[in-house]
């Protein structure tokens, strides 16, 4: 990598020191970043037309010769090395390659800070908007599957204990919500990501006339950065980005501990397809959930970038550091980590799970989930909630002992705990009835869960 | 702690093992939570009564019970022990002591899991209105200074390098954009948290006709949870929270170390007053900038909590799990820290701070920061930027070996360097000329700080 | 918190401003430190005298004066306030209350800086002793259960797929194994914990002619710092403890997610007892496995203590820096939880559990965990491996479309899958075999196992 | 990725969706550990001849096959794709092209679970190795300077706030320090490392007469692990080297901010070197610390890939789980990243930085960093320290008042303050006698640091 008349200024006398040069390269993993530099550039140059700072011809030479580099790159030609320190010098130097002196103009009024800042900005803008795009998607299968189970009981769990029967459409839907969520917050980091910085020079603007607002515009960005220091030197965006991406995946490791559970032979709820389990290199019975395992595991290297990029920034002076260039690689693996944990939940959701039905609906009968129930019964008997609550967890302790459930006790048996039992305590008592009943506004009830399906499907189409 | 006939159902035969009990309580800190779990309880209660679910006079002595409940907590009388387990179970202890057995029916219709998932909401929405006043004042504190200091000159950095001369009212301001992120962000997570999980029940909403929306509004939530399991087992607000204090406190970060270097012997461009310094135990000549310094250490804690709180929701399965109990202390911690740390420093700014504008005016004389100017003197008289950049690094370093500065050239030595140097050359580069020709927008020139107060206040004012 | 002629210098005019004397105060918690403070500062005085630089009257008034103070703080009667700010000066100021004049030499030839080092080393060095204590009951508790259930045969798991029978005995094993390298790992810890500051002075070393060894020795220290301003500025082993102590808790978290499956409905490997367990305050049958979810909830916590005094200490220059106030409450709040965890874990494992052994002898009966037996029987007879396996993986997939186990096929049925199979591969496949033929070494084998405990008592004795 | 009749046993009907296959893969990045997966199948297989479960002629061809394989790698010949899942599978069917049939009896006795367990372990140790080689290497950088340093002076800081001058040699040695306790740390994470997991097979060791010493002793394990449990599912020793390699790099953080600080044009202690340092794309003036503000800034990735683990760790079942395929990359990096940030200081110190003897000397006389020194000159004269403490304070605030530094008071002066005060205090105030006379061990005087550098010396070559 020499130094002394080509990337620094004359200032320096001798060149870089080569394992330096390797050391403090980022060209191998920035390079993703190329297409948004060059689109970044484009405006940049055309902005400098417009404002007369280089004139309409020379904005054009710039033009093309940046759109044959993006072509080059996308067919695989423009592969700079380690001796280009960055992707803003391999550009510019293949510019000045192609386009002759000329090139050695695009620079004027911008420094590689506000450039890499709009770079890194147009690339997650795009992103976000991606992952958005995968979140519908599973949010869609999750409708759907939610759809074709409405009436189907699952026991629900507090504790991993059952606690009472739902719907596992009920269920569906709170991973929905989850989903939700995350897509509504993506859409706050994107507002705050949106933002241009190209202007803002090394630090304190620019001498040159330029225009922020045309070239904000032209890139689609909502508005420019009020503060040129801030500019350069905010990854606020970054890391809100992360966070997103870190409950993005404790969301989906939620999820993956319930079907592993769920396909384990205790629980037995759920058979994984071939097309989404894999086996052992050794016990040939094997079918493992490794989906959800991966997703899960994956969790942790996304909250670590999170954590790393909170680090990297904690006692940073103003304005650009060096210490930035380190806000990439983590990000860029959780762009990437994130999307494809949602694509591989989705595939999982549409064609790996067969919820078995059968064992599902025993589930509901052969426990005491039911018995919350049999309180709320005698409440709306008169009977004081905390007595009732009592009174039932007696029951439950007098039946364990006889390996007798709810259902079993005769009516008799019913009047001696309390003599407001009735014949319908049967009734009040079948796992579809406990579902059905608990038709509170947002609860399992079958009637509120077909309103909340409804409702998913607007909040979607929004 | 006896079980039997007291806290949990007669499904208990035995009593819990003391160290246990001990182990499980969380009535130490999450009595924290009593004026929101009261006002929780109330709406509650008046709810009950409104759909007929209790009388209204059942209704209005369980409130008077709360109501005073409060007031002996407020007069420091009720101080339960660890013999309570949680704050929900004391307060309805002692409401049964107080009104009797009516105290009995309040828990109906609901459950611990909706009510503590309402108390910390109450808690954390209001916490975060007040995080959000000390953002204002802080910002206040940021503006005034900037006002006082339009002005003043201070050499700007990069890589902690004098880069180019700044008006310390830009750099103030790019603080109060980063506080005004804050700001923004946490009305964001507010949005996200100011939703009512009240009648999700245990996980999947009560057979009791209760009414979500009457108590969601009388408790100012916007909206409720729209599935019984998410609004339980729902934290993400707590690390949207987790996550924006973070940011907080690595913004905070960053200005204390810039504080604590403009404090050093060496930077010098600040004085330390008494009221906002300490001294050494053994060295008597010592005035440290604790307070920044202290703020830099407080952004470990805050960071830690959030990534404690993400790998506490890691994997956990729907519904309520009792790792959720693990949500309080981190969040408080994180509240009360970052509330402090913003206290602290606009104290600092107020109060604390004298800038020494005698050695700011001399530093931004001294050195080669007006070098960019040089090059854009080229620019606009045609010459490339590149190679006026390059051009401009040898004058650097041969003013370097030469021990001079830029103004100290004489015009024919300009000349030498290239034609085009006239007379203006030495108006160029005063550092007052540098500073007000960065008229970019959002740019340091003296002009955009103005227009950049400006809009400070009207921002503030919305 | 008055400062001119109290606690700082002359050198200071006026006093702080009381906000943020507070906020600045670290008496509220590091009065924990007390013992160790008194326990330094006795050393540090004896030391005075023996080296001539105050008298053995004086020391002798000192050492009384000192002893005095950690009486009145046993005795409940020493509580300093805020207005002191740290404990360190509350001590000082009450000692030269007691001992008039005099206690204003006991700072002689030492400064804060390696005294709070001191202290925090010798209250570390304590508690890294409680918690191997605590792991070594914990590693009895298992042992003794261990023990009890050698031949008490259990799913085992990979992937939550069960995948090979072991004995309970080998999976209890395995967790003494982890808490062992926790045990060792603590060690190290404590070696790199147990060196002596004392005497580095503010950063520098000192002027007196002290004795650094003395002191080392009188505290039992192993040796002193080789480096003044290394002595003072290092918390490396405040870091290594926060990871050995994260570690404890991972381990704790794989248990306690292991023990929350045992007791759910579904796998109903163990009973809670009810001194173990918590119910619901609304759904009368629950019985919650609350220690394990909340120890596996609070591993969070210690993680974000490592990770936030990491953060801390990232960057700061030396030597000391008030930043380093921070390092005490997550430390304090790891070695509390982790002591506690472990704790609560042998409570639970030693009066807890109960396995439900009838449950445990059918689940390793009914599915086809021992198919790799099946695949080795036939590498016996001289099948390649790979093939043996894939064989094998056709005969479970027959076996379950037609419902059937291994053991249920007939001689016939083998046969025709491969010639070479015999009589005796009924044997080959009961459960009991299945485990007892792992005789590998460290293998489930009951052989092997029954040596793994004999060897982990030699373990425990050493 | 083709199931049936390849991977997986045929118990398996269809095969695995294409995305899920690229999901799961770990073939692009676990190729890393292809020449430990070779060494240990090489094992492997001598073992299953050794024991009689091949033949010696079986074992031959499959060393040679794998040895081809290995041949092959390091030329760039074998570059499995994604089709193939992993390391192991690529390298298993690779040979089974090579040497047919028998290559099928590789994988007898043995399961991935051990094998990656054994390759990660293989890869570690010689990577720990590495990484203590590049510590020496700074630690000899540091030592050499140090030596070249003795006598120079410069400023130390508490609080960043001169505190007493220094020896710049005791400075640099502070850094040895921690870099000795780094390599001393690794030493105990290669002890756990060093641990043979292999024949613990799938979870359960396995039915055949393996002989786990013999592949432990030629892989050069110092033991095997005792439970193979636990062997298959500890992934401690990689979170204990994350948390070593964590630290390196905080140690690393403090020095590189010291020398950005240093390298500031206020502190002006160091002139960084051209070959070391790279300059701005926009200022040509510019010469910017890159080296040590990548280094800081690389911190937070490393201790982030630490918080990765351990919560990927959090809450895992017994006993392997497909998160742990997530182990590796964070590793890598980590390896990867502390190693070349070792490198690139050790150059850093070696020829990037030259250090302006005539600043560091005026430095040390422009302040009141010697007034701790007058306190001491007191205290000999038996002002007890408090008193001599607050009088000096007094005097500092009295020459700041007047602009003068200590040496510029007259005998008269001092006289007045006390009338102890002599001609000698003249002596006692200059800096180098104030360095000089801190000779208690570890300090900074001038035969103190003598004696650090010859220990150090003495401990490198242990």
């Amino acid at each position: 990598m020499k130094q002394s008349g080509s990337t620094w200024s004359d200032r320096f006398e001798s060149s870089l020191n080569p394992a330096i040069a390797q050391f403090n390269a980022s060209i191998l993993f920035d390079i993703e970043l190329l297409p948004y530099d060059i689109q970044g550039s484009i405006a940049h140059a055309q902005m400098l037309a417009k404002t007369g700072i280089i004139s309409e011809t020379e904005a054009e030479t710039l033009v093309q010769g940046l759109q044959q580099i993006l072509a080059e790159y996308q067919q695989g030609e423009f592969q700079p090395g380690v001796e280009e320190e960055d992707v803003h010098f391999a550009v510019e130097h293949r510019l000045t390659e192609i386009v002759g002196d000329v090139g050695k103009k695009l620079h004027t009024a911008r420094s590689r800070n506000d450039q890499v800042g709009t770079d890194i900005r147009l690339y997650l803008r795009e992103k976000i908007s991606h992952i958005r795009n995968h979140l519908r998607d599973y949010q869609q299968a999750l409708l759907e599957l939610a759809e074709n189970n409405l009436e189907t009981l699952i026991p629900g769990y507090t504790h991993l204990q059952r606690a009472q029967p739902i719907s596992l459409a009920h269920h569906l839907l709170a991973y929905w919500e989850m989903a939700q969520r995350d897509w509504e917050r993506l859409g706050d980091v994107a507002k705050r990501t949106n933002i241009s910085p190209l202007g803002c020079g090394a630090l304190a603007g620019t001498t040159f006339p330029i225009d922020r607002n045309y070239t904000a515009q032209e890139l689609g960005f909502e508005r420019i950065y009020r503060n040129s220091l801030d500019g350069v030197s905010d990854r606020d965006f970054a890391i809100e980005f992360l966070n997103a991406a870190s409950l993005i995946m404790v969301h989906l490791s939620r999820f993956s501990e319930e079907i592993i559970l769920w396909a384990s032979q205790e629980f037995n709820f759920v058979t994984l397809k071939d097309s989404c389990a894999t086996g052992s290199s050794i016990m040939p019975q094997k079918k493992n959930p490794d989906i959800p395992e991966l997703i899960r595991g994956k969790t942790g290297r996304v909250c670590g970038s999170l954590q790393g990029m909170l680090m990297l920034m904690k006692g940073l002076p103003l304005a650009y550091n060096k210490d930035l260039q380190e806000d990439k690689e983590g990000l860029f693996d959780a762009v990437k980590t994130t999307g494809a944990c949602l694509e591989a939940m989705t595939i999982l959701l549409t064609e790996g799970l067969e919820f078995r039905k059968q064992r599902l609906s025993e589930a509901v009968t052969e426990d005491f989930s039911n018995a919350t129930d049999v309180a709320d019964y005698l409440v709306t008997k008169g009977v004081p909630f905390r007595e009732a609550y009592n009174l039932v967890g007696k029951v439950v302790r007098t039946c364990l002992e006889k390996s007798k459930l709810l259902k079993d006790l005769t009516l008799e048996e019913w009047q001696q705990i309390h003599p407001a039992f009735e014949q319908d305590i049967y009734h009040a008592i079948t796992p579809k009835q406990v579902v059905s009943a608990r038709n509170s506004e947002g609860g399992t009830g079958f009637e509120q869960v077909k309103i909340a399906i409804e409702n998913a499907k607007l909040l979607m189409n929004q």
